[in-house]
């Protein structure tokens, strides 16, 4: 099976990345994998952002040597004829720094002392991944995106985008996000960061490779996950239903389906993240606030040609609408152009991502009025 | 400082207490207090019912020896001309089997190892902890209960009270509770479950007194409280205020005041609970299903006097409102005399416990009603 991720490092030799927390970082790789053809004016790129354990595989790929790596995490999207049409657009997804799908993060070697960051890796910040990103961008010699699209952590980023490259951006899709994020999405981060900080295999931040501190990461994955659905789709997923077994056990196993799911998710979550990358991004969404930034970061956007949808799902409770509509209000506040729709789903947060007609029409149909306008 | 609390303690010789679970269990010891006077038909008594980490201390006492014991979880609502008032009810409290504040549980010296159940000790639902509760009201040679009064875990020991001993309840006040526990809910016991059992100082449940799972058990509290609280609350309570700094850490350290809380309620609560009481008593609520015992155990109370208030607070999404209203429908398709109150609160699940004159005026009022009617 071959690798369907591209590597661009940078701040190898040249100047290093220049952090929110202050510190010069390098070097750099960022991993990213493209879908269909980019023009001859390079003007139809839309960059894809992914969400908190998310990485650059997007969407199955075409290519012989690379269908074996499957379908993506967005394939309802994303792909030729659908709602992101790689028929029409060049698609560019990048794992983000931090993370730990090919992308520098805190389980990558650290060139000063051969073994992995861990807790030496510098604190980063959305900004700061957008800011890696733009660098690739301009490798590519890309000087304008046709949309940046993406939802929850993913949103952030499609923000910080817009704040910090206003005139790259053509077209901006946040969906199921926040200008900042709530004390109750802290929270839930904290609980997470705290389940696996104290697993005595985390040995502050330096356990390694092959024994890393699995159970405290998969707490920190089911407590995620309870966040991503909703009341209403665990109780159509679950129910009260009991997980192979006629009757409770009257003892500490898994009764009931939903709990036999949440183990299921915990455990299959450690083979493929990194505890540390789990505590970097989620730090860095806490320390996300469009109102923090500048004075209000969001006015920066006063006079921006960039066109936006905004898109919340009613039953998510992590970033409810009423976080949606003070973006669109605070949008419209600085004369952006923006439009708005609440989606009705019963599945919560993870709506964003599950096939849905009407968000795939929804999206593809913006994306065909950006085209019109030039 | 004098204990508040009375032993009653049973099934030491005689009949053993026969469980859900199908095991004959025994000794039980029962800690619990009083306030006010019993009259002599015994007739004004109110049992209160108290919560998942609750105890039997609901108020302060007015002996001066038992004063120094301080103010109880529920204060604002009990004591002297209070919502139930105890100049007038004779008010009694037991700590529920399983926990650890007196009455037997999982910490409980085990007579045939001499050392602590851990684990031996049965799995209890609901329903056993007011079958023991049963046993004291014989004991204490009262016929009848003016009211059973309680939230939550509380509330769910209401109505088991109603329909297994539906002639001696004559008003029962469910508040922020549900008919049968919820996916939703079950899914947050489990994971705060599996925080304490990934705890490698658990040990299977055989950890000494001085060195339990402090860290899992923290970490399941911290679980706990997020789910106490609303999106609202924790917004008005926190936002996104810095803890003691200026600017954020850039280290993983506690930013912001909703961790610190987060942390400091997880480290307190260590000192007065049992980590395998949090396994027992989330696995008794989880367990809860009033459609699953018999065919349908709310039928049972076709024809009963009880009288019913439920009461449900418009914030709390770990018992909504429509539970509360599923039930009223129940109750009332078996032809009981319920009144039903949503009251409009932010501070979400831990709204019943909060100082509230709404509250206390709706629960006196009805207490009143009742009496009115003999």
């Amino acid at each position: 099976m071959s690798d369907p991720r591209q590597y661009f490092t940078f701040a190898d030799n040249g100047e290093p990345l220049e952090l929110d927390c202050g510190r010069s970082f390098g070097p750099v790789t960022l991993a990213y994998e493209t879908w269909g053809r980019l023009n001859k004016k390079k003007s139809n790129v839309i960059l894809i952002l992914h969400a908190f354990s998310g990485d650059s595989h997007v969407a199955s790929h075409e290519d012989a040597d690379l269908q074996a790596n499957g379908p993506g995490w967005w394939e309802a999207m994303v792909g030729p004829g659908k709602g992101i049409d790689t028929d029409k657009y060049f698609v560019l997804c990048v794992n983000i720094l931090g993370s730990c799908s090919g992308s520098t993060g805190p389980s990558s070697i650290n060139p000063e002392t051969g073994k992995p960051y861990g807790l030496d890796f510098p604190v980063v910040t959305i900004g700061d991944m957008v800011k890696a990103q733009k660098k690739l961008i301009d490798f590519l010699g890309i000087s304008k995106l046709y949309a940046v699209v993406g939802g929850s952590v993913g949103g952030m980023q499609v923000l910080q985008w817009c704040i910090r490259y206003p005139e790259m951006v053509r077209a901006a899709i946040p969906l199921a996000t926040t200008m900042r994020h709530s004390a109750l999405c802290i929270a839930f981060n904290e609980v997470a960061r705290q389940a696996i900080m104290t697993d005595p295999k985390w040995r502050q931040g330096k356990y390694p490779e092959d024994d890393p501190p699995e159970l405290g990461l998969a707490v920190a994955r089911m407590i995620g996950h309870i966040t991503y659905l909703s009341d209403e789709a665990m109780h159509r997923k679950f129910g009260r239903r009991l997980q192979e077994r006629d009757d409770l056990s009257f003892r500490f196993e898994s009764d009931f389906q939903v709990e036999s799911y949440l183990n299921y998710q915990g455990t299959k979550f450690v083979r493929r993240f990194d505890a540390n990358s789990l505590l970097y991004i989620t730090k860095a969404s806490d320390y996300f606030d469009l109102n923090k930034e500048g004075d209000r970061a969001i006015n920066l956007l006063a006079g921006t040609v960039t066109k936006f949808l905004v898109i919340s799902f009613t039953s998510d409770w992590l970033y409810p609408t009423y976080q949606s509509r003070e973006l669109v209000q605070a949008l419209k506040r600085n004369g952006c152009d923006v439009s708005f729709c609440e989606i009705h789903a019963d599945c919560g947060h993870d709506a964003f991502l599950l096939p849905d007609e009407r968000l795939i029409n929804l999206i593809s149909g913006f994306l065909n009025g950006v085209e019109n306008d030039e």
